[in-house]
């Protein structure tokens, strides 16, 4: 294997005194944290305009989107989603941005309600997995003989 | 690498408007979406007798192993698994409807509490990690020497 | 692909009639079930001591790194954390206990709290990914023109 390399992007900056890193290229593979619509939702609930899911889903995506860009793919890489909510009635609204943001070529994904995230203005966060030599668009259908 | 494979079948029905694949073959990988026991748990309350933490354990594991056996392969090549739960005191059912399907072959896994899945009814999601190229029956053992 | 191997260690003994496998091998993989600090935990609080979040996460942490000892390898080949917190106010501890233990070069994490783990008195469970072609300290930087 190559050596890991770190992956960095302006639109997802490294916290100072973090204790995890954003995102590893590994090979082929993408590891990326968790990303939240942080810090956006913060300025935004400070002028009392609190983003909603399906906005702060489109955040979290697009920060995902560059992270991968950054390590050399693009969106049509990221193969899987966990998508943590607070409220598990913004279920649709996080379908919506999903909708908006794929295209129509979609991830696996996995959806649960948790009882809270790292700042209490979020409402989503997302765990995502990448690999740079997969293009979802590029896909085959594989059926079963019931 | 192959083009990546969208795997479906009859046992987990794609729904209209999803914006997830239940499954994706990437090469020897399987990556599914994590599974509930919906509809069969919808059914069952709408009738009166919901399905307890064991019967939608039981549901949600075959519906892992019906996508698995789509793209190729068996129940022993899930190598690890999410248990998401709405009630901890499950993780006995849970646990005794895993013995009852692994038959002492068991993947890595990790359950954790959740505040709420998708619908009401349900009380367990599973997500699941699939290798077509290890089957852990075939297992060998490793010991560290303390 | 070579046998996938079953790797245990005395840090981690085999709970009996467990529905799980604490770790495999498999090939440069090593997958883990989430790690919480039981026994160490009960036997604490059964004390009247119970232990905080800062060391649960590190007796969690200790586990999965003896784990990929046991699979032949370092700390330093855990590529990723996802930290389970039954409250969020935790967070920082954990951070520290991060800081502590990884010395500077992180795998990627994901942090969210969840209504309930195995045993009430466990407020922190860590699931982790490890690759043994990996060391996280070799690392080179890949950073994007924004």
């Amino acid at each position: 294997m190559d050596a890991p390399q770190r992956v960095t992007c302006p639109e997802v900056p490294d916290r100072p005194g973090a204790s995890w890193t954003n995102a590893w290229r590994l090979g082929h593979e993408v590891v990326m944290s968790g990303m939240t619509g942080h810090p956006t939702t913060q300025q935004a609930a400070a002028q009392g305009q609190p983003l909603g899911a399906y906005e702060q889903t489109l955040v979290v995506l697009r920060k995902l989107e560059a992270l991968v860009r950054a390590a050399g793919g693009h969106k049509h890489n990221i193969v899987k989603t966990v998508v943590y909510v607070t409220d598990i009635a913004d279920k649709d609204a996080v379908g919506r941005a999903r909708h908006d943001f794929f295209e129509g070529t979609y991830p696996s994904s996995t959806l649960v309600a948790v009882s809270a995230l790292v700042f209490p203005e979020l409402t989503v966060e997302i765990d995502a997995w990448a690999r740079l030599d997969v293009d979802l668009r590029a896909a085959a259908s594989l059926q079963s003989e019931a």
